[in-house]
């Protein structure tokens, strides 16, 4: 059994969005019992992190960490096409992750107690991002 | 075919652990001959790597690079409840994998000659730590 | 269905090939319309990145950040046994991805329209690299 779905979430700039629950609700839709669920995400400028789920100073202290690791307007960089936020997201998603696949037992991704699942918007504007999901395994 | 199972690995602080064989043993119990193995720890601050078996200096130098780039008590986070150690170690599996999938031919992983996989704990304590493997594909 | 098949690529050094017509052709060849494409690089100092393929200006930017954060001949490393760019190698691959999943829709993977999957050489010299690509899902 497969069952392939979009999530689209409007991102407001820079941050973390919680995608846990429209993941789950869509291994919940496929009656897939165990199998994998993949995420994926069709841009360059965004990414997928699972992180801890319980204090938003990880979250924020992560963005701290990437601001501080990949400045923007680094002069390092040539491609600044899109401004100085451009190729600073386009590092982060690379260190980070654009596709993430997760287990699924009894009709559910199994996700430690304190992992919840992350769209990371790397531009510092709000932008429309697409994921892709794919459910595969036995009902 | 899917043959799902955990892996319990009791860490001694920060530092690699070889679980090769564990997941090898799993695949070999599946008896799927081609297909994906998924690896996935249910934690935030341990994390898996694909790694250089042969010299340990690899994974010192490693562990040191980390210690250098995400330096424990910085002064960056915020999120300090665990102690130093907690908020980099955040940081380490998000730079990481907590999912890793591997090609499954003639009823075993196919890693290269030198490729290792390691579950990498992050936390400078020892802790208990949670795999779940997913073998999926054709007998 | 499952169809597994090697990429074999000459790199020149440091540096990216572009692989995805090469995985397209195989989630062609294998007849398969909706499942998951799994790419694996069977080396510990070459890896995959998903990346802006518009502007090469971009791969340039990254390879320039990988070496300011990962600089040759550092002295934090021991690991020197094959030269200056040997331990640096294995820790931009450890930094981005040996393995990672594509969903398939529609016969063939469904990618950002500005995304391409590159092979990324982390040695100084040309080496032979396989990757193993396995397509899974329904005809």
């Amino acid at each position: 059994m497969i069952l392939q779905k979009d999530i689209v979430v409007d991102t407001r700039g820079r941050g973390t969005t919680d995608v846990t629950r429209q993941v789950q609700a869509i291994v919940s839709e496929s009656g897939v019992s165990v199998g994998t669920c993949q995420v994926f995400v069709q841009h360059t400028s965004a990414s997928l992190m699972l992180c801890e789920n319980a204090d938003p100073d990880v979250r924020r202290d992560l963005e701290a960490f990437m601001a501080r690791l990949v400045p923007d307007g680094d002069s390092l960089f040539r491609h600044q096409s899109e401004g100085p936020d451009d190729m600073p997201a386009h590092v982060r998603s690379v260190l980070t992750h654009s596709s993430l696949s997760l287990p699924v037992s009894q009709g559910a991704c199994v996700l430690g107690t304190w992992q919840g699942l992350y769209l990371w918007e790397h531009r510092t504007s709000g932008h429309r991002r697409h994921l892709l999901v794919t459910v595969h395994g036995e009902v």
